[in-house]
């Protein structure tokens, strides 16, 4: 098991003193996810469910669509890589596509267009209300389970939630890789997502709104600022977005009645 | 000229209200970067200075070395490409690299281990100092920079500085990108990084201190937190690295004599 963080000494400086202390800094470790011995990507991520992410990541550019394809994970921690194998007969036509979109702060898409398209076919029809204070809660608990952000600060988080309660709650220092990681446990451990709730520390953009409707969820809540791609595609995929939801304030972009209706 | 913001309309919910207000949201734009007619890139981007993001980012790639092997940079605003072509004879040897490291929160690398061995050979030796208070009074004439993020709240910003002032500052969706506009402006003015300083919102992972090391900027600001590994470059490059820059305190995580001899 890799440790997902690292002591370090540092100066500590402010107006009036300088001191030498010991601190806490978050770890960055190269992951190489290979696909019956393809290799796919090299990712930058923080040590920890190295099979979710994995598994979420290739579920994410679509190389892999359910869990009966894959034979095994291997974790290969001295040489950082995760090793998938499917079996033969459920391998992806055209093998690994070689040209990649490469996004903004953290994206990494093959095929964005055509994802697109093929997405928004498919509107997500969830019937699910939630209220504005059930979203306000529902933040507060995202918030406080950031066990490794309070230590070092430097990692975004991603949950899986029903209107209650956290169900799946993962970190990374990118916040792609934090949402592959829940979707990968979600995709090995057979756990719907179907009229569910996706919670994201970070900024959302036209990827994360990718792989949110790929996994059918009506509910997308940010504590940062969407892009004006992901407020259009949250709106085409039928996904409500809710951004900025910080205290008991916050912003509806898209499909709002499903918030509104559960409003006192 | 592409817009760099969009307004839209949302719900602004409160414990209180639900109110429908226009609102302004960051763009997302996608540019697709090509080299003498091949494709490189496709990145989502912020849409303003595109010709400094797409000869920064072929610089840091290290598919460009210098200005003079440019021959001419088109930005087509309607298909979003970017096509830099270069004189013949200044041509890589090798093509374009097809194996593409994706980084944790944007990041983009084509060959980080073999980068890391040719950076370190090259240690920056620059002997600038600079006192905690310069640094701090850089940081507040940053923050008040941002122009986008007062609106949008969602980009980062990039800057080159010396001692005293902002020189040029950028910015953009990805923290990457805001960096490669900066150091493309660079490239393509002439303007000289060598005993300068590096401002950036972001966190400092192993991407952003190859960039910063490849033009010898001696300094690293950050508000932001660093990785491990963004340290460990730090340490290796000789460059100065502080982060958590926020108010009248930071973290000096190496080579703090650049900044210690600087204290009153």
């Amino acid at each position: 098991m890799e440790q997902e963080v690292k002591k370090i000494f540092m100066l500590k400086v402010d107006e009036q003193d300088t001191n030498r202390i010991e601190d806490t800094v978050v770890r960055e470790y190269p992951l190489t996810i290979l696909l019956n011995n393809d290799e796919v990507i090299t990712l930058l991520c923080t040590p920890s469910n190295l099979d979710y992410l994995a598994a979420g990541f290739l579920f994410s550019e679509g190389l892999i669509k359910e869990k009966s394809q894959i034979k095994n994970i291997i974790i290969d921690h001295e040489n950082g890589l995760a090793k998938i194998e499917t079996w033969k007969d459920s391998q992806m036509e055209g093998g690994i596509p070689s040209k990649r979109f490469i996004a903004s702060s953290g994206g990494r898409i093959t095929s964005l267009p055509s994802d697109i398209t093929v997405q928004t076919d498919r509107e997500i029809t969830s019937q699910i209300e939630i209220s504005a204070d059930e979203i306000f809660l529902l933040m507060d608990k995202f918030v406080l389970s950031s066990r490794i952000f309070k230590n070092t600060g430097g990692v975004h988080s991603a949950a899986l939630c029903d209107k209650r309660d956290l169900l799946l709650f993962r970190e990374d220092i990118g916040r792609h890789n934090a949402i592959d990681k829940v979707f990968g446990e979600c995709l090995l451990k057979d756990v719907n997502t179907n009229e569910r709730i996706i919670m994201t520390s970070g900024r959302v953009s036209s990827e994360i709104l990718l792989k949110v409707a790929k996994r059918n969820v009506p509910l997308l809540i940010s504590k940062s600022a969407p892009t004006d791609m992901g407020i259009q595609l949250s709106q085409d995929f039928g996904i409500t977005l809710a951004g900025f939801v910080r205290g008991r304030r916050m912003n509806v972009y898209t499909h709002g009645w499903r918030v509104i209706k559960g409003l006192k």
